[in-house]
């Protein structure tokens, strides 16, 4: 058994890994840390884990290390995450952090998009992202795993198959994409006020949202060449769940039929992520709750259109950072996860 | 043309009365008056109003009087309201005040369950509930009309035709009520999140919700004699809309058809309550942008049941203040609200 | 490891059973049966489960046997269940029927309420009522359990400790009962499309529900003396849940501690009933995809009110089932319902 | 006063009609006609009109013309419209078409994407595309206006000021459209179902969503060029509203401001197109309810990306029709439409 601890714990994705480590068979969590005055029960917090994880939250310094912890969730907003992960990693405890503080190997790219210094760069060239569909090797190995973002899983997911053997251009990827509107955190806004989101879309942050680099650099990394994409991304009102819609040219002319194959190809032994059949599209209601990714591709015209869909709190945060652990940890991939 | 202000603009409330003023033959909306730094447009904070509505927010002191204005809505919380209203008062501008502060004759229960000291008790006698179902003849006279509740609004229509004549016992009356979320206002609050409020029910304020002493208040001078009622409040998720399911006991046995007649009897010259037909329910969405109450009675056994939904923006506030505008002032009592 | 049948397996009720029993430890799901033309599978009725259970449904006649099956959920409708139990029994499986054809031990209430003629009367006698709070050691040693309807299972749980004392009066029990949509089943009808349930509220079915006479039949039992209840459903817009707020008057008066005292102590060893503490009340997003029942209880004058809050899906329905099936094979009874 | 019938009386878009045109000043609502056998009154259908309009619906056949009707607005489905319309202008009554059987002049593209022979060619030379903001000197003098669809309405106004003075390029125009579900109509599907639409997000009719040519055609008449747009329409979890997020790509480089520069002076006086201000996007909250059309504009290293809303019941449908009428009558055109 291995001792996990979660710090961080009273965010909407804490809540998700939870749910999750309690059904892990290899997993004992043992610790959860909070940044403010603990004290209270995260059954408090969360009274859906009632009688199930009735632990105490611990207040955590940034330099403090949990006793006893073999490996660390961090679900720490950015900038904050970087303070905590070094005395993890320092101690021994492997990382799996969910913020954005590890993704950029460059740290300018970071410091322009977050800004904010970076305080932890010599960690950067350790850590591992996350995403174990394009990364699973060196996952294996890796001490700091940066989990991907909600946005950047679903969308490069979608386009890795064409992206990596150069079978579409790359400097004008559109990547309109929708989300339930858990993915703006627990945190009161206005924003976020049920009425105000309740019976409305809207986009938000077009063309200068965070997640814009992150999934430009990965897919320049996947397909070995400079990309550029528009991100648009836009909040509809649900709880959960991202369809990202894009839109890519092939360099040549090819079926439809041509191009499902690649990506039945490309991901036929993935466990988590299922490419749609015949005539089906995917919605997101037949990911929720899962860490699956549905795919599904039409060719219209000159243009290919892609569709997947995914959990932004399971596959696009507690999910996939639990099966980068399975991995970390040589268990069954879909260990805890298929439920 | 009558000159009229809302002191408060910026509440959820506020936009509808905007929107049904606008409309109104007889009334110049003239004044937006706020508590807090002015100097915005009324447009920047509901865009809805774009191009309808782009007039400037004074901000207002609690002895200011605005230039020029023949009546005044005042959409201020309780307590901050009677700070505002005698100086309107004193400069002969009539009002209809939305909040609770002169709703209730005895003070004593206002102090009590509004934990404040009235601060304008001498106002109190001026003042008539604004139901006009039940007290139009008085509200023709007044000066100073304090707008009913939404939850009061919803079950006392329902329940006027039985306890005005005797019909029922009424010292057990039972009012479940669900409303939309809009009734909780504008503020950022946790509970008022979309991830909180959206696939959720839940109860409030069981048994020490605010309006009890209001609906409690009413229906004895209604019924002339003590009533009790035990009022259960829930949010469920949708924006707008109440509906009250209340059951009461009759003194003598009756039939369904004897009361339905008693109902539309005693609303027959009503022009905002309707009363369904044969088998027919009321559900909020065929009163939600309406002035309308829609009500159903179902004897079952024993007891008598009663549905009333209404809009809680419109005939639970700022329909039900137009109405009483048009009332005041001798216009068609239906004036700008039936669209 | 027993193996385990699904006979009606389009139902909604069905796929959550489906998820259950996939993450059971003891459990081999080996057989769908579906009552019109098969050749299809699950996953496509119901995506979610591509790649996790891509089983073929077949066709199956009344008196069809599925070959090698230990026991058998039976989801389908009332009336035509009872047509499809007697050769399962005959055949030596057990069967948890999710219908309402088993749950009354006298047929002329089913025949009243249901208007079909009962064709299987020789086995209501076989028949418990799968109420594990209530029943758990005829369950046990039961063939045939008749699984409880969702509101019943909210509001007897919720009614039971103050029942089974003769702590309250039974003559005039108020259960005003919210639900999401998904109990009105998948079938298309005008009622449950979208637009006509988003943003609305309505009561339904008033005074003559079906389940009504389950309520009161199960509270006299319990209560070993006649009950009458006035029970009023309503939907609400949302997907899963159901809250039940009941309203009974105590024989003696009664403190609120008091109250929870005897539900403390009436539920102290039950896995999935949780009695809310302190100022808490229960939102069914707390129970929503859970087995769990939570309960409040307020103390209003001469009144408690009783909250309760089910997944209608899963305690009300799939969830309980897998319970009541844990009992009758003697496994933990929380196996594979704690996720 | 106009007389006025609605033929097809029972569709959601008819409701909104009737909405309106109680309100209008110079329209007398004097007819309803449906196709099935009627004797029914439209509030029975839908219960917000009792009391406001208790006409009864009268049953048509095609060659019927409803005596005494100036003008008619005909909401039947595309190809049964067509049988119905040439009666009515042979009788000399002015005809606003929801449907799409008089969109396109060419018929070969109309019976290519609705999969069925024009009946009435003779009358698509009479025909005007009524899009006030483009056709509407043409629309003054027409007899017969065809309404457009509701994403074309949205994509067309927040694509024309672009396309009209050759700025961008046309072959390539990606249009993400997201609609409310009130879009697909009054017809029980199980696609609309409450459980089914909830929660999710799904694009439906990829590259094959018959207003694509529609689009296609009227961009081509406005840029005078061929166009290739590619529309990608999703079902969002919302009655009503429809948000297109366009991508484009300029000729030659323009800042933001240029562009928005365009917008203001091509929209100056249009009664119902706001270009949002500063940095605001535009929410569908923020129109529904209302006949205006919200554009904002963001330029994004190579690309102009487009927002526009609407309502897609009220500019997308009702609103537009009336707004037409107007225009053909010589009324105020915001009459009736400003609430």
């Amino acid at each position: 058994m291995i001792k996990a601890g979660i710090i961080g714990a009273t965010a909407y994705t804490s809540l998700e890994l939870i749910k999750i480590l309690l059904r892990h068979p290899e997993i004992d969590l043992s610790y959860l840390g909070i940044r403010r005055e603990g004290g209270f029960k995260i059954s408090d917090i969360f009274p859906v884990l009632t009688n199930r994880l009735d632990m105490h939250c611990s207040r955590m310094d940034k330099d403090d290390v949990p006793i006893g912890v073999d490996m660390a969730f961090v679900t720490l907003p950015p900038v904050i995450a970087m303070q905590y992960v070094p005395a993890l990693l320092n101690a021994g405890i492997r990382v799996v952090d969910l913020s954005a503080d590890y993704r950029f190997q460059d740290k300018s790219i970071y410091e322009k998009w977050y800004k904010a210094k970076h305080t932890d760069p010599s960690n950067l060239d350790n850590a591992t992202y996350g995403l174990p569909e394009i990364f699973r090797e060196k996952i294996k190995k890796a001490d700091l795993v940066a989990n991907p973002g909600c946005y950047p899983t679903s969308a490069i997911i979608g386009l890795a198959p064409l992206i990596s053997n150069g079978y579409i251009q790359t400097d004008d990827i559109i990547i309109d994409a929708k989300s339930g509107i858990s993915g703006s955190g627990r945190e009161p806004k206005e924003g976020t006020q049920y009425c105000e989101r309740n019976e409305n879309i809207e986009a938000y942050n077009v063309g200068v949202h965070r997640h814009t680099p992150e999934i430009k650099n990965i897919l320049s990394l996947i397909g070995k060449s400079d990309t550029n994409v528009y991100f648009t991304p836009h909040l509809i009102p649900m709880n959960r769940g991202i369809l990202c819609t894009t839109y890519v040219k092939t360099r040549k002319k090819s079926s439809g039929k041509e191009i499902i194959a690649i990506y039945n190809d490309y991901y036929s032994k993935e466990p988590f992520v299922r490419v749609k059949k015949d005539d089906k599209l995917p919605g997101t209601k037949d990911v929720v709750g899962t860490n699956f990714c549905e795919i599904a591709i039409r060719v219209v015209d000159e243009r290919v259109i892609i569709l997947s869909t995914i959990d932004n709190l399971i596959k696009g945060a507690a999910g996939q950072a639990v099966q980068n652990m399975n991995i970390m940890y040589g268990f069954e991939e879909t260990l805890g996860l298929l439920y």
